[in-house]
């Protein structure tokens, strides 16, 4: 094997297969990317036999063929290389020689057969949508993914396409985040997936601004098609839990707030949380909503934002950094909060297709 | 106590007291800042009994007094800040009110009698040089402070004043920093102090462009006066080795070397260094020199460089990250390497006041 690449391409390439290589692996192989060049083009695929990803980059191929390196020791030597062009050979040992300015590279290689096959998907359900769409749906929800493993469906973002939508929802048991985006597809097609946390954090690095992501869905195996790059995982087997049940019913209060304000508000009072509690009270009165926390042996915070409220006084407390993470990945400038009482659950809603349900703590009044 | 002042004021004091303060800490007072207004000025103070220092800033005080807070959780919450001023006020029992825009803080101190006050120079002797100095010297010496702490006098930067010269040095028995300034006393004033790597860090913080830092040294306490800040620190306690014999004599070969493209260079080939061995053998031949490093399970590196050398061929290995830590950390364009031979100490000079003295490793030929 023999090519010719310019340095940013490969340098982009790698760090667009590089995160899915694992640190610990006990088969050396999945330390390594599969690089295959023909055609005018290499291949780079990387995998930890759950979730592997390939990347094509134009490059003047002067001799068909195929090796593995090591992923993280290549991407660290192709970063500090200082030609902008590098000239890549790979002998029969798999001994590949690295060539940049003055600088030669040898590095031990391992051979492509060994390299683990990505599953095929040639009968599966295709659904598709824009890049940009995706990564905005990905941000919505991706920060409340369980990171309980003992609760393996909730590891994960429920994909589920249903009447001519992809309903895409995260939950940990205390808070949910869920996003809807219509997508046509036939009757035939609906289905539910659960795509893992590794799979959803890869996916929402590789989505770029143009461009569709054509979504294929076997029994067991998701793929993402993004024109450039392909990202296959494996699928959390089993139901996830009936999320509409979660959502409260009919408000009784709709509080409209400037999604900035109110998010540095709590980032600031909540530094006087105590660490046991870790709750932020809100006490909502005609005109203004204050923010409160205490500990006892620290000090206390407050803060006052003037709203237009016209309801009953409600005091709901609610875990500080469950309530910013939302507003954090939200763009809108306005949000509205919807509440019922002090014990029900309050809604975070952002135009037509997000919601964010979010459970209150108990009051130490 | 009671006092207005502006946010970046606080901020920028705050930041430059709060490194002493431990994270773990048997005295909770040493966590806290001393605060104490007075005459339109806040004077800040921290210590951690061994070293401390005192920063002062204008503000507008209402109320004289003095108080002490959590340093660190206090530095936390006046970045949050919304406003561009902000109002302290602090009750008997140290409570602190703080007030900025909407935002409202009470924060519970600690008695200000409590603070261990920081010692006095009255009868010290006294040296005067220029900040910018100062910092150039610490950055050219202080990566090279040992880090071993059963060899505690070498634990940070002997400061020699002798011969109207100021002559700081840092070592870790491998390699051996110094650098020479003149600056005038009287010769009864002349003494050797070890000050620790941590009033050399806090030192390396405060030394502003412009300015002088007046040093003032008394048997076991050493005082760096910057004006609106005041670092004070314990003497390691012993004598610190004769650095000038192991400053290797004549040298035979002297080689201009460009700093960057030299550093550059040993950085890249370095990537394939051993772990087990981490070293780098430099060839020099007519004309030019050539790195290389290699590890028999991974593969190899090298990088030759041009240069105007016309001596004998020598084959000297380095540890790389030893020698690139003064590169790094020079300005000079250039910098002349001294080898006298394979197994003698190589010494790397800029100008006529620096010189970096780096023992060789065993060359695997």
């Amino acid at each position: 094997m023999k090519f010719t690449i310019s340095k940013e391409s490969l340098q982009q390439a790698l760090n667009q297969v590089q995160h899915v290589v694992s640190t610990r692996t006990t088969l050396a192989i999945l330390s390594n990317v599969l690089l295959r060049a023909r055609d005018g083009v290499l291949e780079l695929t990387t995998t930890d036999l759950d979730v592997g990803v390939t990347c094509t980059v134009p490059c003047e191929v002067t001799e068909d063929g195929a090796t593995t390196l090591p992923a993280r020791r290549l991407a660290t030597i192709i970063r500090e290389l200082p030609a902008a062009e590098i000239d890549i050979s790979v002998d029969e040992k798999n001994y590949a020689s690295i060539r940049s300015g003055p600088s030669f590279f040898k590095v031990v290689g391992l051979t492509s057969e060994e390299f683990p096959a990505l599953p095929r998907f040639d009968e599966a359900r295709e659904f598709s949508l824009p890049q940009a769409v995706m990564r905005d749906c990905l941000r919505k929800t991706s920060y409340a993914i369980s990171t309980d493993e003992t609760r393996y469906v909730l590891n994960g973002i429920l994909f589920s396409f249903k009447n001519n939508a992809l309903t895409m929802v995260a939950t940990d048991g205390r808070r949910l985040a869920m996003v809807e985006q219509e997508v046509e597809f036939p009757q035939s097609q609906e289905i539910d997936i659960i795509v893992p946390t590794k799979a959803v954090n890869e996916l929402a690095r590789l989505c770029g601004d143009t461009g569709e992501v054509i979504i294929r869905v076997t029994g067991s195996q998701v793929g993402f098609d993004l024109g450039d790059s392909l990202l296959i995982s494996k699928l959390i087997d089993g139901n996830y839990p009936n999320y509409r049940q979660v959502i409260p019913g009919e408000a009784k209060e709709r509080i409209v707030l400037e999604r900035e304000t109110f998010q540095r508000a709590i980032g600031r009072v909540s530094l006087l949380a105590s660490d046991k509690s870790n709750s932020v009270k809100f006490q909502f009165t005609e005109g203004q909503v204050e923010i409160i926390a205490s500990s006892p042996d620290i000090g206390e915070a407050r803060e006052t934002i003037a709203i237009n409220y016209k309801g009953k006084d409600i005091t709901i407390a609610f875990n500080p950094e469950f309530t910013m993470a939302p507003l954090r990945n939200l763009s809108a400038d306005e949000i509205t909060l919807h509440l019922i009482d002090e014990i029900s659950p309050g809604v975070i809603r952002t135009g037509t297709n997000f919601l964010y349900v979010l459970m209150p703590m108990r009051v130490n009044s």
